[in-house]
C-alpha cells in the first residue's frame, strides 16, 4: 500500500489551521481593498524564460523547473514580482494607472527546509506600479499598519530608511544583507564583510558610523511629512521611524525600503518592502516605477499565534441537531431545516443508527457549542432540549423559542 | 527582450474578474460552513505515486509530473479528491467523523485546450466523508440547492439517479459515458455504443427502454424522503428528481449520483457529485463510505455572466479623493484620513502633479462612484466639492457633511 505522506517543505493544513489562515487573509484583503488595491491572479506555471528573467543563477537552482508535455520549459511561479512585470506589459492598456493591485497566492522555492522555511507558501502582496510619488509610499505604508491594527497588534511600527544614504560607500549586494542584521545582531557581522572586502578596520567603522548618523534623505522629508500628514506618529516604537541599519536584502529596491517590526513579538519583523523603480518595466523596455509590500504569511500567523490574536471563535457551526433513533429522524430534520432558514449554522448529525454519546463527542471534538436533542418526550409536547456543551448545562423550551435562544 | 506572455491553458485573473471569482468564492464558503463544511488545504505538489494511484494510464498522460532536485518523483494535483483520501489516511485521530470538508484550490491537466477547457483551474469540492447514511447525501445536495439559491440562479435543479440501476444490465465505462449524453443527445450514441460491444437493435432498445422505466432504487426512495423532510420539492424543474438516464462519467461512483443544471442556463449542468464508497480508503487500506460534490467553477462563472447575476457594484472603492495642486496636497491627505477613519473605502490619487482631468479619468476607468476635489475656494471656505461620477452632478458642501453624505 503506498504510504499516506507529503513532500517536505509542503504542508496540509486541516480544518482549524485552514480557519485561522481564512481569518487573516479575509481581513488582509478587506483593508488592501478599503484603500483600493484590487486583486490580481497569475498563473502557478509559467515560461521559465520569464520568471528567470529577474533572478538568473539563484533561480537556477531555487525555482521548480520542469519539461511539459509539449516540450516547453516551464516554472513554478517563484514571487509575485515578476508575474505583476509582465501583467503590467501584456495588458498595458487595459489597467488603471497607478495600478494597485493586491496579490495572494501560493510560490514554490526549492529551498532546504529549516524551521519555518518552507517549499511552498503563501506570499501576500500590495504594489503600486506606475507613480514615483512618495504618495504612493506613503499609501502603501498607511494601508498595512492599517492592516496590521485591524489583526489586532498592538506595539508594532514601520522602520523605513533609504537605499539611496548607501550610495555614496558603494556597498556591495553582500555588505547590505550584513548590514541589515545589525537590529539584531550589532554591526559585527556587517563589519566583518567590509574587512572581507579589503577595508580597514578604521575604514569599516567609519562607514558605518556615518551611516547610522546619516540624515534624513529628501524622499524620506517628503514621505515622512506626508505620513504625519495622515496622522501617523513618527518615533521608535510609533507608528513609523527612521532607521539608518535597516537596509532589505533583496538587491532590486531603489529608494525608501521598509520593515514591519512587531516590538510586542520579539521586534521580528513580519514583513517589508520598498521602492523598486527598475523592475516592473523589464517585459515593457521601459523604465516604470513601482512601490509594494509583502507579508510573510507564515510569520504573520506564527507572531498572531503567540501573541494570542486569533478570535476565540473561528467555529463555524453554531448548533449540531443530534437524531434520537431512526424513527425520530423526522423532527430532527424540520428542526434542522428550521433553524438553517433563520440563518442559524446548522448541522444535522449524518447517521441516524448513531448512539447519542457518540454524537455529543462529534459536538465536542468539532467545538459546536450547542446541541438540540429532540426525543419521543420532546416529541409528544412540542419541545427541544437545549444543552450548552460548555457549561453541560440543558433544558428543555417549547419549539418556538430556539430560534430566538440561538440567534441571542 | 522575453516577450510577456502566459502559458497555453493558464490564464490571469485581472481585477475586474478576479472580483468576480472571489464574490462567487466568498458566496460558497459561507453557504458551505453554515452547513458545518470545514475548509481544508493541501499541497499544489504530491509524491506521484500518491496522486497516481486512482488514475493509472489516463493520469501517466494528462498529469504535470516531473523530478524535483532531489530526484523524487512529483506531480501537481490533478484533483482535490486523492488528496483528501491521503488526509483522512495520515490525520485519522485528529479529523472528527464524519468528516465534512470543502476545499477550493487550483488543479492542473495537462490536457488538451479547448473553449473552456484549461490546463489550470480552480476546484471546488465538498465532500463528506465516514457515512453511508443517505442523510450526507441529503446533506451535500441541500447545501448545494443552497448555495445555488444564494448565487442568485433561479430555475435550477438536482437530477439524481443511482448507480445501481445500471448493475444489472453490465454496461461498460464508456457506454456509461454516452448513457449520459442522453439528455442531450438522445439515446443514438449509447445504442450507437452498445452495437459496437456486439448488441444488437433490439437488445439496445431494450435495455435503454428498461433503464429509463427503472423505479426509483431504495437509496433513492431513502434520500427523496429526507430531502422532502427538509422542505425541498421534488419534479423536474423544482428542487431534485429522478432522471433515469444520468450516468456521470467517472467511474468510481458507487450509489446515488447527481447532476445540477441551470435550465435557465441552456439546461447546463454547472457540477455534480455522488456516492463513491471505494476510493477514500485507498490509503487507509479498508473501506471508507464519502459523498461529494464539485462545483465546475469556470461553467459557473459563465452562466453567472450570462445570467447577470454578478452584483451591480462588485467595486471596492468609493471616493477618490483628488489632489488640485501640490500646495493643496495636504488638505486632500487630511480628508482622505478623515474618511478611512469613519470606514469608508477612500482613495487619495497618488500623484500630486497630475491634471484633475487625468484622475477623473482614473476614477473612471476604476468605477469609482464619487470624487473629491478641494481647491482653493473649498479650502478658504472649509467646504469640498463632492461630484457623482455616474451623473457628473457636483455640489460644494461643508466639510463636516462629506461622511455623512458618502456614507448613505
Amino acid at each position: 500500500m503506498i504510504k499516506a505522506q507529503t513532500l517536505k517543505g509542503f504542508r496540509d493544513f486541516l480544518p482549524k489551521e485552514a480557519k485561522k489562515r481564512q481569518y487573516v487573509l479575509d481581513t488582509l484583503k478587506k483593508v488592501f481593498e478599503s484603500y483600493g488595491f484590487e486583486p490580481l491572479e497569475t498563473p502557478s506555471l509559467e515560461y521559465e524564460e520569464i520568471l528567470l528573467g529577474k533572478y538568473g543563477s539563484e533561480g537556477d537552482k531555487l525555482m521548480y523547473r520542469f519539461e511539459d508535455n509539449g516540450k516547453r520549459k516551464v516554472a513554478l511561479r517563484y514571487d509575485q514580482t515578476v508575474p505583476l512585470a509582465r501583467v503590467v506589459a501584456q495588458y498595458a492598456n487595459e489597467l488603471p494607472m497607478p495600478f494597485k493591485r493586491y496579490q495572494i497566492q501560493n510560490v514554490w522555492r526549492a529551498e532546504n527546509t529549516q524551521k519555518g522555511r518552507y517549499r511552498e507558501f503563501l506570499q501576500c502582496d500590495a504594489d503600486i506600479v506606475g507613480v514615483s510619488s512618495p504618495l504612493a509610499d506613503a499609501e502603501i505604508i498607511a494601508c498595512i499598519l492599517d492592516a496590521t491594527q485591524k489583526l489586532g497588534f498592538k506595539g508594532y511600527s514601520m522602520r523605513i530608511n533609504d537605499r539611496q544614504i548607501f550610495k555614496k560607500y558603494n556597498l556591495s549586494p553582500k555588505a547590505i544583507v550584513e548590514l541589515d542584521k545589525t537590529d539584531k545582531e550589532g554591526p559585527i557581522v556587517f563589519l566583518k564583510q567590509l574587512m572581507l572586502e579589503g577595508k580597514s578596520n578604521q575604514e569599516g567603522d567609519a562607514i558605518f558610523d556615518a551611516i547610522v548618523k546619516s540624515e534624513q534623505t529628501e524622499n524620506i522629508r517628503n514621505l515622512f511629512s506626508i505620513l504625519r500628514n495622515m496622522d501617523y506618529e513618527e518615533g521608535r516604537n510609533k507608528d513609523f521611524w527612521f532607521d539608518q541599519t535597516l537596509a532589505r536584502g533583496l538587491d532590486y529596491y531603489t529608494g525608501p525600503i521598509f520593515e514591519l517590526r512587531i516590538e510586542s513579538y520579539g521586534a521580528l519583523s513580519v514583513g517589508g518592502g520598498g521602492r523598486y523603480d527598475n523592475l516592473i518595466g523589464m517585459f515593457a523596455g521601459k523604465q516604470i516605477p513601482a512601490v509594494g509590500f509583502a507579508f510573510g504569511f507564515d510569520r504573520l500567523m506564527e507572531a498572531m499565534e503567540e501573541l494570542n490574536l486569533f478570535p476565540k471563535d473561528l467555529q463555524t457551526t453554531k448548533v449540531l441537531v443530534t437524531i434520537f433513533s431512526p424513527e425520530l429522524k423526522e423532527k430532527s430534520l424540520q428542526i434542522t431545516s428550521l433553524l438553517r432558514d433563520k440563518g442559524i449554522n446548522t448541522e444535522v448529525y449524518l447517521d441516524e443508527n448513531a448512539k447519542m454519546d457518540k454524537q455529543l463527542k462529534y459536538a465536542d471534538k468539532k467545538q459546536i457549542p450547542y446541541v438540540v436533542i429532540i426525543g419521543p418526550d420532546e416529541v409528544s409536547k412540542n419541545t427541544v432540549t437545549l444543552k450548552n456543551m460548555k457549561t453541560r448545562d440543558q433544558k428543555t423550551v417549547p419549539q418556538e423559542n430556539l430560534t430566538t435562544m440561538l440567534s441571542s
